[in-house]
This record gives C-alpha cells, sequence and structure tokens, in this order.
C-alpha cells in the first residue's frame, strides 16, 4: 500500500490514486467517471450513490479492507433516515478515500445513462439533453462590491457548474429576486444550453428542487402526429401518444394542402393555426396520461416533411409545390416555443427543429438517418420510410443520398375501394391457397385466422370492415403468387383462373375477399382499380430506391430496412413478390419501426446528436427525383409486378411465381405507366 | 509616373498604387478609406460619390491629369439622368483610377460621419450603429444543390458583407420567399448586429430600398421622459421630445414609488405598464413631430436610474427600497422591443439598456460617464448629474468613483413654498441689491429683468407664478450675499436686515420676491421652510461629492461639470455660494447639458461605445452613501451656507460673504442635520 489509495470504479474500469480523505465523488470527476450529481456535492440531491465492494478483486488486483471509505457521516444519516438509503449505498459526496477501494456506480446514478439502444449500430444514445436543472448557491449582495443579483447568479453557475455567458429575459429577471431571497441565496435553475447557443434560464425554483423536466419529441407526420414524453433526467418515455393531424381537412396529402395555400389566401395560416392547436392539446392529453403538469415540458423536438416543417414555423408552403421545391429554410432550427405559439408547454420551453435535406426531403427524414444511420453502415444499406411519401435512403459509410418519392396514399389504404386505416376489424394478414384460390385473414384485433371456427366470435364486436395498408400488400402478393393476378396486374376472370371469387365489374375483374353482405357488414373485394394505385405506389417507391442505386453505380443492396409505423407491419416477402423494394435475401429486410419518431427522441435527449446530424445533412447528396428523367423510366418498369426487366434471384429462391397472362387486348392494361399523381 | 497609378484621399490623407482600372471604391476599401457603398459596388446605390482633383497638387507632389479617371460610363450617366448627381461628382464604384489622382470623400459619402463632438474630450463619435440595412444578390434555390433560401441569403450575406452567423425569427423567414422572388433575387436586408450578439434580421425589403431606419436615444428620468429620434445612417437628430413620466401619478420621487410597489400588490405591475404605455405614445408623438412611421424605428437606446430600470423590465423595484440595494441585474440588457410591449416600434426592434453602476447609480450615471468621459480627462472632474437623485462621478484617468445622493427635488422646485417646474411665467434669474435689499428678477418667456419698464406687459401673458430650481438656487444665494441670511441658513427679520421685505411667518421670517395679489397673482416668497429644503439639498449634494474626493484622498478637484437639464441653467457663482459644489476657479464650472441624454444617443450611434461602457463600469468604483457614517458628517457640516469648515478660497475672490448671524438661540436652528429624506 501506498499512501496514495487506490481508488477503481465499475462499470467503467476507470482507476487512479487519490490522497486519503478524497470524496469518491471528487475522485469520480477527475478520472472522468460518469457520476451524477445536482447538488455539486452539498449532500443535498443524493443523486451520486455509490456502492463500494469489499474483499478480494482478483481482477483489479486488490484487497478492499472495510476501512477503505471513510465512516458513514451524519449527512448520510441523516438522508437515509429520511428518504431511505438502499442496502451497501453511500453518498459518493460524503463516503472519502481511506484505502484501497473498488466502487460500483449503478445506473441510476450515471447522468449519461444509455436510454436508447440501436441494434444496426455500436453508438447508443446516452442522455446528455439540452435542458438541465442545476442547484447553486449564490453570494449575497454586497453593498461595496454592488452586482445584480443575476450577475452573481452568472458567477456562481460559472464556477460551481462551468456555464459561462448565461443569459435570462426580462420576465425571468423579474422572478429572480424573490426566489433568491425564499431560498436564502440557495436556488435550483433550469438552464437550456444546445449545441450551439448560449445558455439561458428556463426557470427557477428557490433552495433544492426536486421536480422533473421533460420533453416532447414529436413526428408530425402529413396525417398523424405521435408524441413520446420523456423524462429528461433519465430518458424515460412516460407516455406516447398520438392524434390525427387536423390538417387533414384542408387536404389528405401533402400537395392538396400547398393547393389548399395556393388557391385561399390565408390558407397556410389556418393550416399552421390549425397544427399548433392540436399539438397543444396533444402537450396536453400526453401530460394527463403520464399525470404531469405540461408547463413542465421545456423541450420540444420536431421532425416532419418540408411542408409540415413549414406550416409548423408559419412559413407558406407554396414554393415547395412547384419546381425548383425552395425551401425557406433548410437548416436546423432552435426557437422559443412561444413562437409557436406552444402556449400549453412551459413559458420558456424552446423547440429544436431537425435540418430538412432538400425541399422533397425532410426533417422527417433525417432523423431517418440519425436513427438507422446509413453513414455508419458497413454495408449498402437501402432505408424506405414508407408514407403518403416515401422517403428513401441509400448507401454506406463511404455515402448516402437521399429522396424523396411519391408514393400517394395507397399503402396506407387510401384509394383502395375496401381500404381503411389500421383499426379493429381491418383485415391485416391474408393468405390465397394456390390450389382452391380461396383466401383465409386475420383482423386488427384478434389473433385468428378466419378459418379458425373461433375466428366469428372473436371478431363479434369489430366485424370485419375493410382492408389496411399492410392487407393491401399481402393479399396483391398473394393474388400473383395463386394466379389470380398476371404480371403485368390484370386480375384474371373467373373462367380464367378457376374460380367464382373473380368476379366481373364491369370490364374487369375483382377478387372476392370476403363477402359480409349477410350480417349486414361490407362486401370486400380487390378490384383493378385497387391493383393500378398498388402498382402506381409500388412503382414510385421502387424507381427511387433504384435511381439512388443508379447514382451510386450499384444494382443490389446488402440490406433493406422498412422504416415508418407501417413498415413494421409489412411482409418483407408480400412486399418483394409486389416489387416495391429491390430483391435481397429476405433474412436481410428488417424494420426500424417509427425510425422518425427515434431520431426525434435521440435528438431531445443527446444534444451531440443534434449537431451530428446537421454535419451528416450536408453531406448527404440528394437526389431530386422529379427532375430525373431516369425516374420516368424506371418507373414504367417497376410497373409489372414484381419488375419488367429486374430479376429477383433471391426472391425466387423461396416464391415461384405462375407465368399467367390475362391479356386478351382489351382496356385496363397494364403498363399505363402515367404519373397519375404528383407529390402527395 | 509608374504603371501604379498613385490614388491619394481627402480628407484622410491615405494613399496608395494601384493597378490601371482599379475602381476608386476597391482603392479607398483597401486603403481603408471610409467610403460608403450599400449596394457593394454596383452602381444602384450611389453613395459612394466621390469628388475628384485635378491639376497640380504641390501638397500631395502629384499632378492630376484630365485623363486620370476612365471616362463617365453609362451607369452614372443613367443616375445623373434619373437622379441627378452634383457638379464634379463620380461614382466610386464605376470611376476606375488611370492615372495619378486626388479624390475627395465629401462628408455625405462618409459612413463613419461625425455625429457627436465632445468638446471636453478628443474623441468624436462617429455613426456606426447596430443596425444597417444591406442589399445583396443572392442565388437562386437549385435542385441540384437543395438548400434553402435562407441559406442561401446568409451565403450571400457571408460573401457580400461578411456578415457571418445570420439569425432570424419565424415570422421573417416567413416573408423571405415572396420578398425575393418580388426582388428577383435582389434584396435589402436590414440587420441588427451590436457588440455581442449575433446577426439578426430585423426587416427585408425586394430589391435596393431606399428607406431610412431610425433609432430612438431614451432618457426615462424619474419625472420626465425625454427623446431624440435619429436617422441611424446619418445620425441626424430629426425631433427631440418629451413627457412627463405618468408614474408621477403613484409617488412624485422614486422612494414613494418603490413604496407604491411595496404597500400595493401589483403596483410594480401598474408602474410598469403605465411607462411603456408613455413609451409608446412618445414614439408615436416624435414620429408624427418627424413625419415618419414610428414602425420605421428599429431601436431604441434608454439610460435611466435603477429603479425606473426595473420598471421599465417589468422588475418589481422592491430591493431598490431597502439595504443592500440589490440590482436584480446590473450589466447591460439587449433585447427585443417586444419584451417590453414597445409595439409602437417597427415588430422587430430591438432594446439596448446601459449598465446600471450600482443600486443607487444607473444608467443614466453611466451614460452621463460616457458621455463626459471622466476617465479619459487628465485633470480632476467632478460631475455631477442633479436631479431627484443626484448622481456624482469624481475622477480622472486613473481612477473615478461614483455614487447617488439623495438630494430630493427641491432643485426642481417641489417642497419649496412657491416653486413650480421650469415654465413660462417661473422666476429664474434673481439679483438682490446689497445696499437696498430690493430683489430684481426674470422669469422664463422675457429677456427682460423686472426693473424694465416693458417687464410688466413683456409678462402679461405668462403671469409671475412661482420660482422654478434655479430662480430658487439664485435667490438663496443672493439673500446670502445681501446679508439677509446668515451662514446657518437663518433669515433675518425686518429689524435684523433693514428691510421690511423680510415678514414674520410664525415663528421665522421669510423674504417677500414678489407681490402680485394686487394683480390676482400670487405672493411669492422665500420660507425659512424653503431655506432649509434648500441646505438639505445642497447638503446631500455636497456631502456626496466629498465622500468621493476623501475615497480619492483629494481636497480639491480642478473642474466641475454640471450636467442635467438643470445644470445648464444653474449660474456657477450662485451654486458654489450656496456651498453645493466644492470650491473651484468659477470660470472651471461648465455645463455639459442633457448628458444622460448625448450618452444615450452615443451609445445609439456607435457600438464601439456601448462595449467601451461596459467595460467601464465594471471600472468604476462605487461608493454606497447609505452605509458610510462619514457621509453623515459631511452632510452636517455641509448644512451652513456655504460650509461650516471647508473653505472657499476661489469663491473668496469673487464673492464676499456678509458675516451675520441671526440666531438668537430660538427655533429653527441651522444644522439640524438629520436625515429628513432617503431616496427620492
Amino acid at each position: 500500500m501506498t499512501d496514495e489509495p487506490l481508488v477503481i470504479f465499475t462499470p467503467s474500469g476507470k482507476r487512479g490514486r487519490f490522497p486519503v480523505g478524497t470524496p469518491v465523488l471528487t475522485a469520480a470527476r477527475q478520472l472522468g467517471v460518469d457520476l451524477d450529481s445536482v447538488c455539486g456535492g452539498r449532500g443535498i440531491c443524493s443523486k451520486c450513490q455509490i456502492t463500494p465492494g469489499y474483499g478480494e478483486f482478483p481482477k483489479h488486483g486488490v484487497t478492499v479492507g472495510q476501512d477503505a471509505l471513510s465512516e458513514w457521516n451524519e449527512v448520510e444519516a441523516r438522508y437515509d433516515r429520511i428518504r431511505g438509503m438502499k442496502e451497501g449505498r453511500r453518498l459518493g459526496c460524503q463516503a472519502k478515500v481511506m484505502g484501497d477501494i473498488v466502487i460500483d456506480v449503478p445506473p441510476e446514478s450515471q447522468v449519461h445513462r444509455q436510454v436508447i439502444r440501436k441494434s444496426a449500430t455500436t453508438r447508443d444514445i446516452t442522455m446528455d439533453p439540452a435542458t438541465h436543472a442545476y442547484y447553486v448557491e449564490v453570494a449575497e449582495p454586497d453593498m461595496h462590491e454592488p452586482s445584480g443579483d443575476f450577475q452573481r447568479l452568472s458567477d456562481a453557475l460559472r464556477q460551481q457548474w462551468q456555464i459561462d455567458g448565461l443569459e435570462a429575459d426580462a420576465v425571468l429577471l423579474g422572478r429572480l429576486q424573490p426566489i433568491l431571497r425564499k431560498g436564502e441565496w440557495k436556488v435550483t435553475v433550469a438552464i437550456h444550453k444546445d449545441h450551439r447557443g448560449k445558455p439561458r434560464i428556463i426557470d427557477l425554483w428557490p433552495g433544492f428542487w426536486e421536480g422533473r423536466l421533460y420533453g416532447l419529441a414529436i413526428d408530425l407526420g402529413s396525417t398523424t402526429i405521435a408524441a413520446h414524453l420523456v423524462d429528461l433526467r433519465n430518458g424515460n418515455v412516460l407516455a406516447s401518444s398520438g392524434l390525427m393531424n387536423p390538417q387533414i381537412r384542408f387536404g389528405e396529402d401533402l400537395m392538396s394542402r400547398v393547393s389548399y395555400a395556393m388557391m385561399n389566401p390565408g390558407g397556410d395560416k389556418e393550416m399552421t393555426s390549425a397544427v399548433r392547436h392540436a399539438l397543444n392539446g396533444l402537450a396536453q392529453a400526453i401530460s394527463t396520461e403520464a399525470n404531469i403538469d405540461p408547463r413542465q415540458i421545456v423541450e420540444a423536438v420536431f421532425v416532419c416533411n418540408p411542408v409540415m416543417h413549414h406550416l409548423l414555423l408559419g412559413i407558406d408552403p407554396v414554393e415547395l409545390g412547384q419546381a425548383p421545391f425552395a425551401l425557406a429554410t433548410s437548416e436546423s432550427l432552435s426557437l422559443p416555443a412561444s413562437d409557436l405559439e406552444l402556449g400549453a408547454l412551459h413559458d420558456h420551453a424552446r423547440v429544436y427543429i431537425l435540418p430538412c435535406i432538400a425541399g422533397h426531403v425532410g426533417a422527417d427524414c433525417a432523423a431517418v438517418a440519425l436513427s438507422e444511420e446509413p453513414d455508419k453502415s458497413e454495408d449498402m444499406v437501402l432505408i424506405v420510410d414508407v408514407g403518403t411519401n416515401a422517403e428513401i435512403l441509400c448507401g454506406n459509410k463511404d455515402r448516402v443520398l437521399a429522396c424523396s418519392s411519391p408514393t400517394g396514399p395507397a399503402f396506407e389504404g387510401a384509394q383502395i375501394s375496401a381500404g381503411q386505416r389500421a383499426a379493429p376489424g381491418a383485415i391485416e394478414r391474408v393468405e390465397i391457397d394456390p390450389v382452391t384460390k380461396e383466401p383465409r385473414f386475420r383482423v386488427i384485433g384478434s389473433d385468428l385466422w378466419s378459418d379458425d371456427p373461433a375466428f366469428a366470435a372473436a371478431t363479434a364486436a369489430t366485424g370485419i370492415t375493410g382492408i389496411c395498408g399492410s392487407g393491401i400488400i399481402e393479399v396483391v402478393a398473394e393474388m400473383r403468387m395463386a394466379g389470380l393476378l398476371d404480371a403485368g396486374g390484370l386480375i384474371g376472370s373467373a373462367e380464367q383462373t378457376g374460380t367464382p371469387r373473380c368476379i366481373p365489374t364491369g370490364r374487369t375483374n375483382a377478387y372476392l375477399l370476403h363477402d359480409g353482405t349477410a350480417n349486414g357488414g361490407p362486401l370486400i373485394s380487390v378490384t383493378q382499380g385497387d391493383i393500378r394505385a398498388i402498382q402506381l405506389a409500388k412503382s414510385a417507391l421502387y424507381a427511387g430506391a433504384r435511381l439512388l442505386m443508379d447514382e451510386l453505380q450499384i444494382d443490389k443492396v446488402d440490406r433493406v430496412v422498412l422504416a415508418g409505423a407501417f413498415g413494421a407491419h409489412i411482409s418483407p416477402k408480400h412486399a418483394m413478390v409486389l416489387g416495391m423494394i429491390p430483391d435481397v435475401p429476405l433474412d436481410k429486410v428488417t424494420s426500424a419501426g417509427n425510425a422518425a419518431g427515434t431520431g426525434a427522441r435521440i435528438a431531445l435527449s443527446n444534444i451531440g446528436a443534434r449537431a451530428a446530424i446537421e454535419a451528416e445533412v450536408k453531406r448527404i447528396h440528394k437526389v431530386e427525383t422529379a427532375i430525373e428523367p431516369r425516374f420516368q423510366e424506371h418507373f414504367v418498369a417497376a410497373n409489372a409486378i414484381p419488375h419488367a426487366t429486374d430479376g429477383f434471384p433471391e426472391l425466387s429462391k423461396v416464391v415461384s411465381l405462375p407465368d399467367v397472362s390475362f391479356n386478351t387486348g382489351g382496356s385496363g392494361g397494364g403498363a399505363d405507366g402515367g404519373r397519375r399523381r404528383r407529390r402527395g
């Protein structure tokens, strides 16, 4: 044993020698060990709890004696009496090093604990949000050295927390004096400091404040607005909630909303007002769910497509509806929530909006890139976020490309005769027997297939109401696999297919999936028009992906990531039968869930991630599908199911598609290829 | 002659050689010659006009040929045709150097023209305001290199004007796109960039904007609010206006307003609202006077005492009413005018408030220091700004001290039996014949003395209504010189003084200055109570000055500067007879006019001055009169007229004061010395 005992921290493994009597917290700080403290080591906050280890540690080469730490002191005793401390715990600021010691920092005592684990990459997200609460002790005023209370608070924060250049607005300056005096010159200050701005006071409380600060991660979509309520101290998601975007009443898709703004003076203001109102309602609702006051929400991070981005900010989106699709501003924004009239949040709450990549490739796509990190990928990855527009990223650590493709709402069940949103009663899974051509299906709300004797009873409450997006993809793919649909997209007649389920509807045919009319339910069929809508959507998606692959001079990718809530429900096999995505081994198709929402949570939890995605967005190469002649070519070729020219060798290993053709020279021919829709 | 012609600029005398064909503007920029340009040399703004000189210039050693500049070009011809150009002028961006040339930059083509000349010091104030308008040409959007319009505007400003890190709020971002397109990618942008913040867009206009930006320099006093409206391009004062501070209804002096806030919950909010309302009215009125739209006012600079400072900011001033007189914030503030509800100004106008020196020594005193620059003075200067409180600065280039002294409102005519504010009809000058003891006087509104035969007619319209501050000082000093008042401050009886104008009033005497009762006017006399009020006020002022002199270990100063509107009207001799100010040669007493207002104009005109005064305020040593025991001693000793113990040798050279004493042991004794008032 030397004069200076050895201190070893786990799980970090960091170690160093310190003079006898050094507080554990001090040792941790000097070694850069992640040990929390809100009160700065004053024995008030109890955040610095550690677990000392005693006995033999051959792995570390030390023996820890029972007297390796100073004795339990009165601060610890008082804390334990009032609040209770777990067995074996000590306060890091009180316990002093007396001999060689092994100290474990439990997860709840780590500031930068991991909150979002990304299995696809090596990076884990740790808590380092923009807004923190700091406890400080402020010097009292001195007539001989007159300075403002705010200046002495700033000095204290600089000295005790290394926070420099503090700012505060007039309203908070007005609250400062009574709070300092009530707290007897001890105060807890919530400070917002992101990766580029000056630190600003958000709120303050007398003495040591035990409250919590919350943040919202919001994925503001054209159709739905989804939010996570996050505890900014530990990253816990307290509630997740969503609602329909009320702008839907101005137009279902983005282009119709841009048109509404163009045709109706002040229409953009109406839509801005509608979405801001909805966001306030969402903040209220999610707070009620989590049983907190929405005014404790001090930050909101937004990801959204460019049109939503502009309408949120109160910017007329008209330029986004016409070439050259110029954004008013493309870089990230950090601004007061009050600028966006988000009055439900804390008065001094801040908003961060991720950068847009291009006029059609928004902050939502940036959030997907932040979550999925194609720029860190060793292999070539294609990431598609399927919504009314599909955002597509393709690349690897060398280079990443992005584009947006106007798939339209067919994948969401819109523009489909029996289509509906994913809700109980909607058909979500379909199988068609290749021999009998009889279908069986499952509906949301029940795990039973429709050929199960208990199915009718299990679905009695919800009924069988329509087909949702994933059901559409499955039924069309199953029809193709069962020989009911040819490569050109034509549904065969009863005669051609040998099943009475193929019924004539005018000059084309439809496939009867379910007839509920006997029980007062709907007749659910897949019409030729439905097939055309799906063909347009999947062609746009595939053409966008191919355009990026062309630019990268590759003709296959190593893996495909399906992002978005929809992506989580798509069967990779069915998607590939349709030719939605390029051919890869089926086990190389994974779902990332709501990657945009995850990206928003990452940006809310870690300001370093904000800087990282801002830099990465500048590196991502944008491809504008609207002006690429090859997009049209790819689109036409992708109209066939799965494709007119591209082979799907990996798919062929598991599925063989019947070589049927129902084209009798009549109408309804396959490859019309016309762009019936632009930007949806 | 060499290959590179010699270019000499006057009046700067800067010279250099440039390749043939160099535009004059380019040469000026390379030499650091102050030659204006708003459009960046595109021949649009015409701000870079210069006057070439031809012929022999023996002083410069050059001969300038007629072909020393390129010929008049079509841009110049067009400008001359449309707007007209003065004889002999050229556009600096168009005229190219062809041979040796002498070029004069006329004052209107200088950006940094001198606008405020300070005779007391060597420094002149040049125009370098925080808000400028810049003309830029912005790159059009490119789908292949997508970036926001705001980012391309930022790039243009960086490249063309070296403005880095531009910011804009959401509202201005929303206006950007239509303006850029209307101006065909040419735009004029007003940008606020002070000495510490990031540059922010204030407004923008399509194309080259010819309009003007204005600023307000506001001296927000307890009694009056005075404002100058300044053209931010050239520093011209377009209008000056003032109004009563409406907070007077909550209390005449500062302490009574602090009391109002203490006694009435929400009282501080009422006073804040009142002053902000008045400021909006003032902005309207001054704009009407200058025939501009108040929404063209993009900046306001405030100087004020600490209580006004807090009430303007919406901060309860209660802490300023009790030791230790802690300011909520002491440093300068830069904030949006909307934070102060100054809705009459431009929507995005900014406010700058000078720093406070201490709890009793406000931004108004800082403004006096900025204007009078005691820190640059070679000799020892005492600066007193006389108002309801006196702000006192004392020092030289080595060290400057400051304090505030509670003189009360007597010097402003309040608490004086016949006192009134300076207005037509008020007695402002007084002389008393030392032999006859008869007075003569002048009133505001007439240049005649009251013994002039034409006086009655000249003052018939206004009447003779009372005595204003300067009149009070003169009459009391004259009474002392005429032997009507003794050193202790007692007015003699008719018997003691030999004049029936000394009339008994209860147990003391009064001096009858004017009896207007015959004409229905007032009886104007100076009572013993008036003398006591003046004694309290002047003792406080003198004691404050002496306290600073003690701290500096000096017993005399080299010169005295009287600041404030009141200071401009005080007769130095009478002030010194009263013992308001320390003894110096009378010609060393000067008036600085409204130095606080001048300081506000300087800070409005020049951002370097803001940085300078912020640094200087940190160096100024503050002395708190309320806690200095010696202040009481000095106060008591200063009660005598002119002083109980301090000699006035310089005064003695020009005035000999009769050695009278009217103290008969009765009441009304002189040196009560009690602090009857605190902070007014």
